[in-house]
Parts: C-alpha cells; sequence; structure tokens
C-alpha cells in the first residue's frame, strides 16, 4: 500500500480503438474465452462503448483519496480502474472528479463500488461500469496504491492493459496480447457476418455448424 | 436429460396475443396471483411487452448446445425459456442466436441466466429477460433437453405454457387454462377502468372497496 | 402495529423544494454524510429529482391493506414511504394506488419492497424508487401502522422527514433538521461550481485540496 | 389454492430407507443428476441423515397456518416440505410444531424460508433444513394449500416425492422412480468402495478413469 | 458523527437476566412480533443464549477505532453493538479487544459486519453475532459515535436498549418496556407449557386452538 | 486453458508450517492487511488448521475434470485451490476425490464453488474451505488449466504461494515473501501477548496505544 507508479506502458492507441470497435464479447472470445469482469458491474447509461489503457486503483473502502493520486497519472486515452481493498459500495465518484478527469484526456471508469452523480456524468457522456449506484460519501485518511496489479471484479488487472466495456459490461485485455487479440477479433467479426445472413435466411446453426451428428453421439433423442 | 420433445401443444394464437395485451399484472393477479417468476428477471431494454407459446429448455451450467436443438423446433409465436441445471449467469445468447431465432418466428427468450449482446438484441428489437447480462462464454459439449418441464425462475414452466413478458417481468399461464385466465383478465381490465376513474377523481380506495368495518374491526387505531 | 398518526408536522415547502433541487449527492454530504439509503433503493425510470415529506408505512410481508390507510393521510406535496417488517419483494403497489396517491397531491413512494405497473408509472409520471419490480400481488389481511418511525433501506424514517430521491438515490433529512441541512447545501453547491471551472481547467484536486503534504506525511511514494 | 389433498401415495418404506442410507450425493448421481435443491438449503444441526415421504405446503409470505393443517396429514415416516409463495425468510416453524409433527410420525422438516427455536429442535432431535434461522414471526390469516406440487428452493417437489437430507442438502425423487433410483445408488457405492481403495493405495483417477487418452486428444499441454 | 455519550440508563438487572432466559423467539413474539434482527446475523457458536443492555457504536466501513472508545463505556452485563455506516463485512473485533470488554464485564457483540480470532473467542466464551467471520483487518482514521442510536441489522437500537440473543439471532427490546415484555414472555413459556403437553399427546394445533370453523369460512377445500 | 504446468516451486515446509501455526488473522495483518479471501469462504468443520503450498486449478463451471488432473500434481503438504471460471457452487469435490490427494500427502481444499460428502470429508479429517456446500455434481468434458495464476474468491494465487486458512478463513501469501511475513507473524504474536495480559488486567487501548490525544485532536466529543 502506498504506492503510485508513474510511469506504465499502454498498448498502441489503434490497437486500443479496435478492440473497442470489437466490443466486449467478440474480445472475449477472440482471446480464448477470459477476461470478463463479473456481471455486477453495469453501465451507468447504456449505449456507451470504450476501450482505453487502465491506470489502476488499489483503495480502501469508504475512502477515495487514490483517486485524486491516480487523476494525476491520467493520459489520453485511459480509463480509471478501482478496486476496493474489501467488498463497499459507497460512491468513490462524482461529477467533479469526472470533470477532473476527463480534462485528462480519461475516458471512462470501472468501479468495482459505487458511483454517485449519475445524471451529471450521463449528462457529461462520462461512462461508468460500477456494481452500485450510491451517493454515500467517502473520507480521504488511508493510502492505497496507483498503478499496481488489482483484482476487480474477479479479473486481474494490470496497469496499461486494455479494458473494452460496452453494454454487456467490462473486459480485460493483457496488453502484451492485445494485438494478437484484436487480430483475432477481427477475424471473428468478419466470420459472424456470414454466418448471420445464413442465419437470417432460415438456416439452422444445427447445419451450419454440422452439429447433427455429434448430438446423436452423445446420445440426443428426439421424441 | 437428452431428449427433445418434437412436437408440442400450444393456446389459441389469439388466447395467446390476448394475454400479452392484458400484460403480467394484470394476468398474475387474474390466475389468482401466481405464476409469477423471481423479480430478478429483467428485461434487456423497457417497453417490450409480449406473449408466446414456450420452447423450454434445459441446459447445464456454461453450456449453450441446447440453444441451437431447441431453435429448430420454434414455430411462429414461440418463446424460448431457458433454465440451467444449476445457478449460471453465462452469456448463453448473443445476436446471432437471436437471428436463428427471429428467422424462425420467436418473438423473445426468457432465460435464468445471462444474455449478451444486448445492444444488437435491442436494435434488432428481440427483447429477452434475464437475471444477468454477460459476454462470459459458453461451451457446446454436455446435453440438455428441450420442451421438458423446467424450474424457470422459480416457476415450473412446460412446453406450451403461454408466457407473458412485459416490463413487470414474467409470468407462466398454464396452457390449458389459457383461456379461462384471459376471461378473468379482460373482466379485471373492465374492472378497473371504473376503478381509475373514482381514484382519480379523489375518492379513496377505503371508500370504493369499503375497507373501514374490517380495518375497525381488526383493531386499527387513528391517534 | 395497528395505529395511525393523524397528524404530522412537516418542514416548509421552500425548505422541501430547495432540498429537492439540491439532490441526494449534495445533501448527504452538506448533513455530515448521513442518510443515505441502500443502494439497493433504485428509480424505476431514469431523470425524476424529487423531495417530499415522509408519510410512513410499516407493513407486513405480502400485505399492502396500509397503503390504502396511508394515502388517505397524503398531503400536497409528501412522499410514500413503505417498509415492509420483513424482507419482501412483492409488488406492493402500482398504478390503481398511484392514481389515488397522486390524486392527493403523492410525489411518489419509496419502497423497500417490490413495485408493478412501471410502465404506467412512468407514463403517469409517478417516480418510484424500490429494491424490485415484481408483479406478484399482495393481501390485505393484517394491520400495519401508518406515520410510525420505520426501518427503510437501513435508514430510520419518521413522518414528516424530508425524503429526496434522484438517480443516485434516496436520502432522508430530519424534519427538524431541514433549513440548517438546506442551507449547508446550497453553500456547497456554490463551492462546487468553481472547484469544476477550474477542475475543467486541468488544475488536479491534489493541488486545489492540497493533499500532497499530507499524503507525502502518510509515506505515499512514487515509484 | 385453499387445497388440501388428502390421500396421497407414498413409495414403500424399504425403499424409502434404503434411499436415506445412500444419502444425498450418491441418490443424486444415481438418478442422472438431477433433483438437488438450492444450496441455501442448510441443515440446523450437523449429522442428520434422512428420507421420508414429501407432505407439501404451499404457504403466502410470513403465514404460517398452513402447517397446522398439514401436520393432520402426516403419516409415520414423512417429511415436511415447505415453499412460501414469494421469497421469505421468516421463521414458520418452531418448537411447538415440531412437537405436534414428532407425535405424527414425522422425520423433520425441508423449508426454503426460515425456522426457530433451533436449540430446542436440536435437542429434540428434529432435523431441519432451511434457508434462514430466524426468530421473526407469522400470521395465520392467508389460505395456502397441502399436498399439491410446489417448487422448493428450485425443485419440483409433489406429494409423496421421496426427500432424502443430510449433510450436504436435499435431494427430491420422483415417487414413481424411487425404487430404480435406490436400486442404482446401491450399485454405485458398491462400486465407489473398490474406487476407493485403489485411489487411497495411490493409485490416480486419470489412470483408473482411464482419462488420459481423452485429455490429449482435447489437447492438455503438460509443460 | 465524532459524539460519545458517557452516562446511559439500563433497564434493572434482573428484568435483563430475564428476558436472556426467555430467548429471542419467545421475546420477539411477546412484545408483538417486533424487534428481531436481520436473519443473516449468526453466532459464531451455537449454545449461547444472553441478555444484556446495548452500548452503541456507530463506525465507519473499514474503521474499528471506536471499539477501542466504546470498550471504556462498558458496564457489568453490557453488550456491544456495532453498525457500520455502510455495508462492510470486514473483521472489526476480535481476541484482543475481547479480552479487553471482557475485563469490563462485557457479555457479548452484536455487530452488523465481520469479526475474527473466532476460535479464540469461542475458547474464551465471548459470544458474537455476526454477519460475516472475516480476518479482513481495519483501519483506526475516522471517528465514528458512541451510545447515539444506530440503525443494526434493519433494527434501531439505542443505548441501553436490551439485547436478546441465542442461537435464533437477535432481538432488541426497549429499555421503557423491557419490564412489560418480560411479563408477558413469561406469561407465554407458561402458557407453551401446557400446549407443548397437548401436542406431544397427538392433539392437533388445529383443534388447540379452533382453527377448523375459521379455515371453513375462508373457503378450506379438502379433497 | 488446457495447460498443466508441472515444476511449481513451494516455500520451505518450516516458514508453510510456522505460518501455519500463526493463523489467518496474524498472518494478514503481518504482511500489511491483505491477502485475505473473501468472507462467503468457509470451513465445512471447525478447528482445522492449516498452512500448504498451493496447487492451483482453473475450471470449468460445473466440471471438475482438472480436479483430478490437479492431484497427479500434488506433493506432501500441498493444498489444493480451485476458481470456477464463472460462478458455480457445484459440488466439484467429494470423498473419493479427498482419498486420492490424501494418499498424495494433500492437507485440504480451498475452493470458490461446492463441495459434497462434507460427512465423509470430516470423519476424513480433510478440511475444505468453499462457498458452498452441494452435492450438485459435474461433468467432465472441458479443459482447464493446473499451476496457472487464478483469481480465488478476489485473490490472485499462483502456483506455490502458501495458503493458510483456519476457522477465520483462507489468506494467501506470496511465495518470495513467506519468510518475511512469517517473521513479522512471529513478531506480532509476541507483541500481542504482552497486550492481552494488560487488557485482560482491565487496562484500556485508549491507554495502552495511546489513542486519547489523536481522537481529541479529530474532534472526539465526551457528552
Amino acid at each position: 500500500m502506498g504506492v503510485v507508479v508513474q510511469n506504465i506502458e499502454r498498448a498502441r492507441p489503434e490497437v486500443i480503438d479496435g478492440l473497442g470497435r470489437a466490443g466486449v464479447a467478440t474480445v472475449h472470445e477472440a482471446q480464448g474465452r477470459k477476461g470478463c469482469l463479473a456481471s455486477c458491474m453495469r453501465p451507468i447509461y447504456s449505449g456507451a462503448q470504450i476501450a482505453g489503457s487502465a491506470v489502476t486503483i488499489s483503495a480502501p473502502p469508504g475512502d477515495n483519496w487514490m483517486v485524486h493520486v491516480a487523476i494525476e497519472q491520467l493520459k489520453e486515452g485511459d480509463i480509471l480502474v478501482l478496486a476496493p481493498t474489501s467488498p463497499c459500495d459507497n460512491g468513490y465518484f462524482g461529477d467533479l472528479l469526472a470533470t477532473s478527469a476527463m480534462a485528462r484526456g480519461c475516458r471512462g471508469l470501472v468501479i468495482d463500488a459505487g458511483v454517485r452523480d449519475v445524471r451529471d456524468l450521463t449528462s457529461m457522456g462520462f461512462p461508468v461500469w460500477s456494481k452500485a449506484i450510491s451517493a454515500q460519501g467517502t473520507v480521504k485518511e488511508t493510502l492505497g496504491s496507483v498503478n499496481v496489479p488489482i483484482v476487480c471484479a474477479g479479473q486481474v488487472i494490470e496497469a496499461g492493459d486494455v479494458i473494452v466495456a460496452d453494454d454487456d459490461g467490462v473486459c480485460v485485455v493483457r496488453r502484451a496480447e492485445a494485438e494478437t487479440v484484436l487480430a483475432a477479433a477481427e477475424q471473428r467479426l468478419a466470420a459472424e457476418e456470414a454466418k448471420r445472413k445464413r442465419l437470417a435466411a432460415g438456416e439452422l446453426g444445427l447445419d451450419i455448424y454440422d452439429m447433427r451428428p455429434r448430438l446423436a453421439e452423445k446420445g440426443l433423442k428426439y421424441v
């Protein structure tokens, strides 16, 4: 506790933006079905779809002091990711912090705790994925850390990892794997397009994916 | 496990549609306050109000193979209803499966688990009631069953039962009781209209329903 | 149980309306970070921001009889606040009761249980903060009380206390403290405006609030 | 609602007792991995292992009137199984009801709600599996039903089905399948004995069950 | 926040001890089915049955400083009752604090948060009712208050109220009502004894409480 | 997925055993209040206090195939630690697997899912910390990994990390930090002994830790 890592590496902007366009479900599949944060992490408004480099915050329950420290570490295109050191649903973050973060180029917040001023955040277009919406305020008494590895909603997140977030939730991509995952995601999107057309025309997945023989072999019975 | 029932009976379309127009709260009351699925079942977008015949799916946790099998069994006006065999919040269903289901006339999905691609599903106008939104993918390894009786979010649902779903959640009506329930629902709607006018005019439920004597008898004290 | 307190004191209307304009987060901070109801209390639609005097209801699980009794006690500008005597997510309240409550000048409902007919309530512009949306109906068999002190979603609420509710949730202000809290809230809003401008211009909270010396003293290390 | 089915069929006592000796995990596997009630159903004390015929109760939330009605329907070797019609954790059942049920030959209670007087129940040797322990009392105002099919902790239970309960939780066996399941359970127990010896001697499941080829085929890599 | 009320009134010792002997379920019923804390409050070991005067603690999440302050306020026969100002499951209390509290005559702890060193507490015979067992430590940075009214697990508790706790959970009795409640509890215990004998002899509650006519009137049907 | 790391490093046995003797709360504090798994992880029986080297398992929901694979990797003094890739409460582990694991020198299991055969495991003296007890069986269809880093109940655990578990729950110590943490833990235990005596003699923590001046400075008021 009490450490701020100042220089973190980030993935290349075009890779990050490509992952953002692919979206959470595609990226998650493309990297081998891993990286999804717990489903309790919901957007405060629908329609936002972003990607960015994680600036991580490990904060004590009910104490948002480290958010101020983290904002200084933000660069254009970053996303704040906060995990409390024990479960807490307080509103760590509101419109003033969002104003400050946006001024530094921050694209959004992912927080395994609460957020407040959600009407203002929505007007400002500052998206947040959180496990709670709560006006309950916090103190500024105890140190945490910034840009250390954290566990947020069940996933390890290291500073500089790529965070992808949309209406389906949040997914983390290891920085070192970002390019490979993007390539796989783009392939997947292309492949899906053809399937979508066939399915829309009434073809069945059973036939497109040739599932019938294996279902029969497993013993599926039609009665 | 491993059974697909192919020919199921359905209620008459005009009965199903009538129940859909009546909506969940009215139908639930009309059949004697039964049939509501647990309140964790929420729509992915608001405003949808549907009814249809249940095509049921019993699926293992984290395995959506049976959804493909079930889609072949869909007829115009059906609703897919999936219950995992143990609690699971994975995203069993997304836009490709929805495309396929819509091509077969499916009106929506009720799933006691997770769903993904919710932005696409919303654009497509394919409504889903689920207990979670999650991008977490599933495998296709283990058989389940289709059109067998299931317990979904606390209610027994048999293939061909009528599912009614709207912003209040989901309710099931036994196929054999659908006509009787519709009649009762329509009566109820008519009766409510008169009450609504009197209440809007400032009359009290205490008087309209003649509650005062019984409240006094039970011992209610005004101080 | 079984008591209806008929004459309750209320805060002055302009104080109530001022608190409503300030909103939940500001009011909560202004009164020393107290009064927030649990974060499970969510609005059925976004955008509503209200304040009013609490008319409280203590009701048995699954029994909404006392809502009818409470509606008679409503005056212009009141908010119904219901707590079940043990956890319950039934739909105690729907569009007919809302019609009746609105006819008496009621501004909304706060309920640590369920609500139904949410589409109608939304069209009517009758806001509700609840822990569940559920069509599950209730009975009218057992007495509760009206305008007695209750614990609702973790907070004590007495009849005549001021309820403030918006997209961030719900906060209670003691009637006797309402004027003081309003003054503090207005001061806070004024002070925030200046800070917002500085933060938007890129200044850091670390500097505006002079946090660096205290962080250093606590041992924060930059690496 | 409001129905008491008086004459129910039960499985043969020796089949019931055999299932009780086999225990929950074995019975669950023997019938094809089905029938387990949700894992929130926990015994109030450890060490009890029972089986019996279900006498079912569907009761309103917070109302235990039907327990009295159900006790009259008990025969030697029965187990009471109660599901509230919506989620409730009240203490529906305590030492007086247990005294009455034991006097009728009842072997225990399975309740998807709360129980109280657990110290007395433990001294009496009356086992209960419940989702909560709570002293919160209930009323006797609204009818429910006895010996109708219910959904209890996620499983359909019909009157006369065999309930098996031990420290692992609760499992239901359809009455008509009880004999077949018992035979399968006994086979399973016999087979396990041999495996247990080999495993205790240090042999690996990988070899005993010949898993290595299939793991390799699926692509498992040792590094 | 930041207030310690030093002189609190307590109920008479013999009244407190009488309530302790009566136990939670009886006391709860005797005072009109009120006062039970939420059922998540469980004892760390079974068999303890205590009553005492509440010394209340309102503490920030993750901060146990006020426990030290409260211990100074303890008198022989008191029970510490702690509620965090927002949900928290940290281990606020362990064997050292218990040693200190016992030295001041404290009978136990009721905490709507976590406790640790439960093996030591069990050996020491210091009973705790908590919503969690957790080794997660806390800080000592932020003030709370002692002997102010708190909401603990859904119930208002004022300093000097009588806390009754046993294997069924925890119940609070208002100090001013303690004698009346004790009298009612003792009557209830006496009445139960006679009923227990009749029930054990096989008489039915249906007959002892003369329920049959009212059940028939409500429409109960035997089929 | 699908990787088994075969050679892992472990801490020295005497360090591991020393951490086990210190126990979870002490170790957690000694390493700077970190490493506690979520408080839902509870022992299946009380009194066990162990430490060992983690052999980690990442397993799909409802699939325990990898447990067999992991058992082959066990060495004397290891502890199995399983995290499902999405939330699951199935009973992945029972008495046969425990027999096999014990034969390889395994000291216990930590599983963020369910366990079964708890009566047998208790008789065998094989301790388990789990979030659920459930007889629900699993399949053997999909690969996971062994001895890769996992997130279990909110903490990262790498193969060879030291797991400490007792009645307070579970704590992880990084392998590389194990010796330092043990030294700190032993110091802490020694220091606590002196404090315990003073507290038992009636001295107050307020005085022993010299808290009064700082409380006064923060503004604590005695009234």
